[in-house]
Formats: C-alpha cells, sequence, structure tokens
C-alpha cells in the first residue's frame, strides 16, 4: 500500500471539550473572541492539549519549474523560479521576512528547476527533472516522480515533526504554477477553466484568455486517460511543487501535525490530499482568503472558511504566514487571560 | 476656541510617494501583497518616512460606568466593569495579553466608574463622576463633564507621544456602553434604535427589545434640545470612556500619531471625532469589523475598511490589537524585503 494511504487518527475529542470549557471560564463575554476561541479549540484537539502552542512553527517551500511556460502563460520569466530560491536564502523574500518575524524555521527545497547545477547556503536540491514537461502537449510527468514529488514532502514533515514543530505550513516558488493549478483543480472538480482560472503574477486580459484556452487544451487532451484517480491527475498536469505540498499535508495529518493551508494553489494541493485520503481534512486550518480567481471554489470544496482576507496573491505561504501571527494570539489569549474565578470577575449574568 | 477645534495637517504625500515606489520595487508582483501594501503605505504617509515603523505602540483603556444601567439593557452586572479594571491591571484581560504580545505599552484610565475609593497599581484614577446620569430621564452628564472626558483622552494621547509612541490604541471598558454608543450613533446618523443597537455582551432577543426601546425614548427625549452639535450629543447620550477616545483621536490627529480604531464602541467615538473636527479622519486606520450590530453602518458612513474580520465583539480595543499584529508585519515586510535590484530577480514582465 502507497504510504499516503496510511490512516489518519482522529482528533482529540476531550482536548477539544477541555478547550471549550477552558473558553467559556475566561474573563470576556461568551463567543466574544469569535474565531480566535474557534482557532485555539481546534488546535487544542489537534494537539490533543486544553493547553495548544505555536512555539516551534515549520515553514518549507517547495519550488518546481513549469514546462507549460513554453505557452507564455505567466508574466514573468521562467528563471525568476531560480532567483528567488537564492531570495529565499539570503532573506529578502516575503516568507523570509515573515519566518524571522514570527520565529519560524525556514526551508527551501528545490524539487526539480530549470537551469545548471548550483548551490545556494539554505536551499536543498532534490531535482527530480529539470521542471514538468509541457502538460499542454503530453503529461507533466510520470506516475513513479509524481510518487517521488510526493517523498520530498513527506520526507520535509517528517523533519519538522523530529524538530518538535507544532505547526506546518507549506508554502510554493514556480513560475506558471498557477496555471498547472488551475488544471488540477478543472480536472478534480470537472469543470473548464473559464471557472477557475486567474491572473497569477498578474497577466492582462488577453494573456489571461490564452491561458484559458491552453488549459482547456490540456483538459481536452488529459480527460480520458485520468480516470479520476488524483495521482494520475498530479502527473498529468500537475506541479512537482505542488505535488511535494500534497505529500506533506498527507504527512502532517498522519504523523499528527496540524497545518496552515495558504492561498490558490496550496489549497488545490490539500484538495488533492483529501482526495487521496480524506482525513486529512481535519488537521488542516485555512490561513487566507487570496486574490486569485477561483479560490474561493476550492474553500467551498473543502468546506473551509479563511482566517484573513488580505487581497494578498503571492505565494510562498505568505498568506498562511500572516495567519501564523493569529493563531499565535489566539492560543496566547487561550493560555494566559484569567478566568472568572482567578481574577475574581463575576461571569454570571443578570 | 475649544483645543479639539485646533488644525489637523495633512498627511506626508512625498513620503507617501516613495512608499508606493518602495512597494513596486519589492521582489514580489506589483501589488500580490494587497492590504499590507496599502497599510505601509498610509503609515508612511502618516508618520512621514518611507520607512514607517511600528516599534513602541500605545494602549491606553478608557473606563466608564453608565447610569442607563438602571434599565436593565446589559448582560452583566456594573461591577464588573470595576472588576475588570483589577483584571487589566493583573494581567489577566484580553488586552493585558495583546499588549505582551506585541511590545505594547498598556494604560488603564477610569474616567469614572461607580464604587468606593480604591486603588489598584496600574490604573489611574480620574474619576471625573460616578458613572453618567441614567440618559433615559436625564443627560448623561454635563457639557463641562463631557469636556473634562475629552481632555482626559487629550491627556493620555500626549504622553504616549512624549514616550515616543509610533501608533496609538484606545480601547474600552463600561458595562452598558454599547447602549451609549447606539444611542451616540443614531443621533448623530438621525436614525431610530433599531439599524444600530446590537447584543453587546450577550443579551437575548426580548432584553434586546427593551434595549432599543429605551434607547429611542432616550433619543425622543434628547432630540429636540441637542441641535445637530456633537458635543451636545456626547453629552446628552454619551459615556465618560467613549468621550475621552473621542478627544484621543482628535489629539492623536493633531499631533501626527497614527490610531488604530477598534470596535463599535470606538468606531462611533470616531465619529463624533470627525464630525467635530474632519480632518481626524485621515489619521485612523480601523482594525477590526466587529459582529455587533450596526458596526458596518458606522464603517460605511467613516468610508473606511477594516483590516480585520474575525467576529470579535469584546472590546478593550481588543480587535485594534490583534490588528497591531498585521500592521507591524506590513511594516517589516515594507521595509525589511529585498528590492529587485537587491536580490538581482528579474521585475521585468515578459
Amino acid at each position: 500500500m502507497s504510504w499516503w494511504l496510511e490512516k489518519i487518527e482522529g482528533v482529540d475529542q476531550k482536548a477539544k471539550q477541555a478547550a471549550i470549557q477552558r473558553q467559556q471560564q475566561l474573563t470576556k463575554p461568551t463567543g466574544s473572541l469569535g474565531n480566535l476561541e474557534s482557532i485555539a479549540i481546534q488546535l487544542a484537539a489537534l494537539q490533543g492539549t486544553v493547553h495548544p502552542q505555536v512555539n516551534r512553527p515549520w515553514i518549507t517551500i517547495f519550488a518546481g519549474d513549469h514546462g507549460v511556460m513554453q505557452e507564455n502563460i505567466s508574466a514573468y520569466p521562467q528563471a525568476v523560479t531560480r532567483q528567488m530560491l537564492q531570495n529565499f536564502a539570503t532573506g529578502g523574500a516575503c516568507i523570509s521576512v515573515i519566518a524571522r518575524q514570527y520565529l519560524a524555521s525556514l526551508r527551501v527545497i528545490d524539487c526539480g528547476t530549470v537551469g545548471e547545477e548550483y548551490h545556494y547556503e539554505g536551499v536543498e536540491t532534490h531535482c527530480i527533472r529539470a521542471g514538468t514537461a509541457n502538460f499542454a502537449i503530453e503529461s507533466a510527468m510520470t506516475e513513479i516522480e509524481c510518487q517521488q514529488a510526493m517523498d520530498l514532502g513527506r520526507n520535509s514533515v517528517e523533519h519538522a515533526v523530529q524538530a518538535q514543530a507544532d505547526i506546518f505550513v507549506a508554502g510554493e516558488m514556480g513560475i506558471g504554477n498557477t496555471c498547472s493549478a488551475s488544471a488540477l483543480a478543472c480536472l478534480l472538480l470537472d469543470e473548464d477553466a473559464d471557472q477557475l482560472t486567474g491572473v497569477g503574477t498578474g497577466i492582462d486580459a488577453e494573456k489571461l484568455k490564452h491561458k484559458k484556452q491552453v488549459i482547456d487544451q490540456a483538459i481536452a487532451l488529459h480527460k480520458s486517460h485520468i480516470q479520476d484517480d488524483p495521482l494520475k491527475i498530479m502527473a498529468a498536469v500537475g506541479g512537482l511543487e505542488i505535488t511535494a505540498m500534497t505529500g506533506a499535508y498527507i504527512r502532517c495529518a498522519q504523523l499528527g501535525l496540524p497545518m496552515i493551508i495558504d492561498g490558490f494553489i496550496s489549497s488545490v494541493a490539500a484538495l488533492c490530499a483529501v482526495r487521496l485520503n480524506p482525513d486529512a481534512r481535519n488537521w488542516m486550518l485555512f490561513g487566507h482568503q487570496s486574490a486569485e480567481y477561483g479560490h474561493r471554489r476550492i474553500l467551498t470544496e473543502l468546506n473551509a472558511q479563511s482566517i484573513l482576507s488580505l487581497n494578498l496573491r503571492l505565494g510562498e505561504g505568505s498568506g498562511a504566514g500572516v495567519a501564523l501571527g493569529v493563531i499565535q494570539l489566539a492560543c496566547r489569549l487561550h493560555n494566559d487571560m484569567a478566568t472568572f474565578a482567578e481574577a475574581a470577575v463575576s461571569g454570571d449574568q443578570v
């Protein structure tokens, strides 16, 4: 049996009930901390304790290049993927700043980019292939390569667990990867490109029309042989980094590590994970409602509500990273606020 | 001339333009940090620098009791106001935890609560009167008392500026104060209670109906003599703590200190401030869209969009406090991310 089909445990209902009771005893009107209460309660259930902690967050950025860039579907050249890897390593990228702000471990894994061999301090290179193939005319990767990408995600989560991480964020970098994510979403949800394709890093209306045509062409090419099998869909039109995220999400759930899902691409990877192993869903928090068109539909499919909605559309795990601060605060409030008894405040309503 | 009518300077357009240009040079697709970009740009304009900082946030909690509590309009007894003051002082309240998390200075000012003389370490007592009068049957306070409350707000902001605070949050504590805020909003906007009254700390449907009747009775009592004068409206149905917030907001704007407006009560105080001195509006950021009914209408009147929407309805400045973390992060990203040139990343679109 493939590792990603292994059993995912249920969450801790006893810890959840204890957390609900604690919230009712804190010095505030019942329910008045709104979503901050439900976040703390969910984390209590996931971490199996009435006092959930987000003190050792872990962020892994998975990177990969996309053969579909041959079809001219992005605002930026492919070389930016590698350039941004260096930017992660030297600390100048958005997610680098967020990791410093919230004292998160940041790992960067190149799952397969295009270019010469290279060495950047802080970037782990595990290139499965030099970017995917152009899924508009052939499969993006083989099923073996797809499984290798899943394994990269699994391994990163196992490192995080060994390091006693208490929450996991996966981010992505890969010029062209909203095109892949939209194609994945279309095949998973049996929609055409118009319903699930957005401007990504910022293409104009004409290029967006072209991007949708490329995706519709890919759907027509692959639809007959994917047999509603998420793994076949991922091999057909996925990305190495998106597939690694899917593997990471399933492994988080299997190892009982709560995760924060980021934006559009991350949510498509989460949808792949849930299609492969539905119990993974329980271990997910959703950080940010992206400005990318189609994200809301994916969230609806996952029955998910994002914590934040700040019109971000950057990727790199940045939306989940911003939410990390709110989740940390939700835990602090849950753990550190006084109870009515401790503070001698009247909790009885008149 | 009353101090609150003194001139408020415009924001720094040069710093704003420099901040806009900096955002365009950072290593991300243009506009992809969404509201985090506009927050940093607004703060740059307010602080008059291309590198805005939120390193020394200042939170003042203003407290006051409400004579309208005689009408049985709240879920909690009046004694909770004082009990919560002690809870702020000993660090067990929500805003105490938030202040520790974001390294904010926290001051607590009793503007007028009901009860014996007391001393809590960390609570400044400047009681103007032992709570307001019952505005359902008489004016809540005299215009002199109203001005004294405004002065308390002004003084607190001047302390913050002396301490080199770089952003200001006003919070409130006062059992019954959503009733006062709703009455203020009705008189300012010429509406009846049904449009602007919510459940506050959590009353049931029957009590909500009663609360609206009390407010409508107050509107009928005071409407003829308020002459659309915000100060007369505040004296008629306001609260000592709400009035102090209004004074604080105007002084922030006069001294060039950016402020984060909190939820319903805070926004009503902000509306009073803008009615007294319209240029105060430019210096306001809006932290959180409250779950309290009527808040959205106040925000619309102020042409404001909240940064967060987390279903909080607690008061104490808590929504603004949660937003503080997001605003700090927006500044860090703006200041610390690498530019395309620094990171040798291609910023040219294809």
